[in-house]
């Protein structure tokens, strides 16, 4: 059973790019998860494959036509098919590290890049997609986005880490985040590794990045020690 | 004066990727911005230009070494250059769609990508690295993040998306998300386009889309009205 990911996109050339190399890239040549970049053009209306229309009331932009969509969403993912189906915007759900360890224990996932102005709104509806975010900021479209979705979901399958780094010890596990890291040399500049590092008590070196974390977190990210 | 991103990272070839197609393509091919993707592993040490090494007071991964970094850093932006120099990392400060504004308002950026483990701490203060994150979850590194915020900044360059597209009327301007979408059909599925925006009032489809962005933003995110 691998993670399967479809990804609904008027620019199916941008796929796998840097999915395509180091860890989700290994991951994908080895078959733990596979992904398929589907244009929505394909789908678009008469000769010239038309896509978008005006927005109704007026204003700036283009928005990509429900109908057209909908034939793109059914024809790459059944009703039958289990994954869930998530449009990449900004007036979605903002996505956080829980959700994407549900995702990535999953089947895998339908993604919807929007374009232009935005998506007719009836497709949301009457597929059922869900809306996910990824910031709070604006995109020139969902292919950057769905690529973090996957980044990110990838790397906790099996066997794409190791074993060793399951992940556990990292930000927003505990609603903390990282405790900061040190190597090699033991002095740069004048800077040293703090003493409890090289102690070799593993007892104070655990203290030692917990109190990091922690205070790490309340300085810049109260709002995570409230969740 | 165009706007200059370098990008500091172990995979130079992941870019420009998706941000070499589409309007940020477009925009780098007219020279509106320009980007340059800088191999730290140049500056790794001995016959295997060694970049990392594990981290202090033991533990999983490995950590990207500060003398390396260090001397990537120096050699790609020297100290009189003027911009900003982010570590894209999940223990920075959230990007949020005002400080892409300030950003896409200067000079460009110099963008760093960790990798492993994390990034030694001392060249974070030693270099004045700011801390800058996505979204609250881990990616394999910080390269799609780079893009996430090089795609942000780029569109809304003068002259990417056009005089007419100026970016007023969308999510987060005004702590708001944005009001829903429709185009033609005028019915599909048994869904119709809301009467309001055929009425052909501008005042009240105006009213309408503010009703709607209003309801939208306190069912789901009533964070940002409180901003």
């Amino acid at each position: 059973m691998t993670f399967s990911a479809t990804v609904l996109t008027l620019y199916p050339e941008m796929f796998p790019g840097p999915l395509g190399v180091s860890l989700s890239g290994d991951a994908l040549a080895r078959g733990v998860w596979s992904l398929e970049a589907k244009s929505i053009r394909d789908h678009g209306l008469g000769r010239h494959r038309t896509v978008d229309d005006t927005p109704a009331g007026g204003g700036v932009g283009m928005v990509l036509r429900c109908d057209v969509l909908a034939a793109a969403l059914d024809a790459a993912a059944p009703p039958s098919d289990p994954r869930p189906r998530l449009l990449m915007s900004p007036r979605g759900r903002p996505l956080r590290q829980e959700r994407v360890r549900a995702l990535s224990a999953g089947p895998g996932v339908v993604l919807v890049c929007g374009r232009f102005e935005g998506v007719d709104e009836r497709v949301i509806e009457g597929r059922g997609l869900e809306e996910v975010s990824i910031g709070d900021y604006v995109l020139s479209g969902g292919e950057i986005a769905a690529m973090v979705l996957l980044d990110a979901c990838v790397r906790l399958l099996p066997g794409v880490m190791g074993k060793e780094a399951s992940g556990h010890d990292e930000s927003f596990e505990g609603n903390l985040l990282e405790y900061p890291h040190y190597t090699r040399p033991r002095e740069w500049e004048g800077r040293t590794i703090p003493d409890a590092l090289l102690s070799g008590n593993h007892a104070a070196i655990e203290k030692w990045r917990r109190e990091q974390a922690e205070r790490i977190t309340r300085e810049r990210r109260p709002d995570l020690l409230e969740r």
